[in-house]
């Protein structure tokens, strides 16, 4: 994956955002096994930022008990657009926002923006919440619920 | 993530398909690092196993020179859908067709399957032909669109 | 990391072996993402096949309980030296043997082989055994012992 | 792995140091994806952090073009001794010095530091440089050499 500011002649094809779309950003330090043969970060490597930004938020927050949590949170859906590349060594800024709450699941849109504030990607994932034992789905944790509306 | 096998309320989500909808299989062993602080494969691991299963089909097949190709497929977008857990260790089968064939890029869907033949996850990824200098999109090499129509 | 079959100079460098030079042998599958930006696999990568070796042969031998074992297999100390690169796609084969049985402790000793028979890396790793909740060193339980024995 | 402040009845493991016995100290972030399915940082990844501390120290330094240089810096050996766990999220610190400076060779020797600053590992690899055409062992470059003193 290369510079990828290029038209692929198609009307969908989601476009970059700017950095004050976000209301949390996040700086991520890169790693030497993040550039792939092609020397730039690989597409699946985006998808583990993405992971450590939305968890370390909740650990942090106090809403996520990775160990013992008698509710879990269920990725169903993830999914990315590239825009440029990024490489190692540096870092990358990470911004997250919650764009819907439902009464069991929350959906996460994140940006990765480069060293000049420009957008390289641009993900979503999405938690289903259930019983860690029933694996039926439950209404979000109260202060869970209370620290996404935040984020909004 | 666990079992995913719930509602989560919404029409839009896509289905889990079976085996025969795809025209290409691959067995895919798991590794220890696959499964992550829960037990289960991470959600990420699957786009890896996406990246190595498109690229071996084109290395294989004689269609990618990952050192010194003329032009480069660049990855645009990819995503995921989730619907079973799967853990190490074990192996899975993921399973390769070609959606769409346009005259610079090319959409893979690719379906991974557990040992039950169930569909644990569907997943999609677009990749952009670019000329490896200029950075402008290129038809897709003619030995390339050959090949990948013996996908659809 | 590339051919390294390379005079270092010192007497002390552990010289490749030969296949049969290990009781027991598995293909490990590359990955795209085992590849670095120097278009071999990482040095890294290695280490991630040992582990999955040893845990997939403990697992299928029903002497480890990932989830719920009252004792645990520390890893205190891993090791490796690299003679030849090997790159994706294609496969490895992971020799494996027990150097060392005592009585809370085993040392595994690990080739990697290309597709050639030759020894592309040679490492070790040791486990020490621990009581789940107390972390004081425990004697190996005696069906893990029993089944180590057979790789001597 | 977890905690191994563990006596293993041998008088030949090497024993945690000091924070101040190593020059040079770097934060490293941890990623969800570290922690493995023991929910602590898997063995495999203090060496992906050792590739990055020290490749990024180069690049940084303008001693290493990753995509062009004339001579490459292969890795012939590692190894690593683990004496306490850490775990997402979080931070450690990854300290970096020198131990030997060969005519082609270079030994790295690397700490892991917890948030208490205590050794949670300690480990090092060698690097031998060679010619990236013929791959026979050649000189340091001169800028390397005399970087490297700097970290002794």
């Amino acid at each position: 994956m290369d510079n990828q500011q290029i038209s692929i002649g198609t009307a969908s094809r989601p476009k970059a955002e700017q950095w004050d779309a976000y209301p949390s950003h996040f700086e991520v330090q890169l790693r030497w096994s993040d550039n792939d043969a092609y020397g730039h970060v690989n597409n699946v490597v985006y998808y583990s930022w993405f992971d450590t930004v939305v968890n370390q938020y909740l650990v942090t927050h106090g809403v996520l008990d990775i160990q013992g949590g008698a509710t879990i949170g269920l990725v169903v859906e993830t999914g990315c657009n590239f825009f440029e590349s990024v490489s190692f060594p540096g870092t990358v800024s990470v911004a997250l926002r919650v764009a819907h709450l439902g009464k069991s699941s929350v959906r996460y849109e994140l940006g990765v923006f480069n060293n000049l504030g420009v957008m390289a990607a641009k993900g979503h994932f999405v938690h289903v919440y259930v019983d860690a034992l029933t694996r039926r789905p439950v209404p979000l944790p109260a202060a869970l619920a209370q620290l996404l509306e935040q984020l909004r």
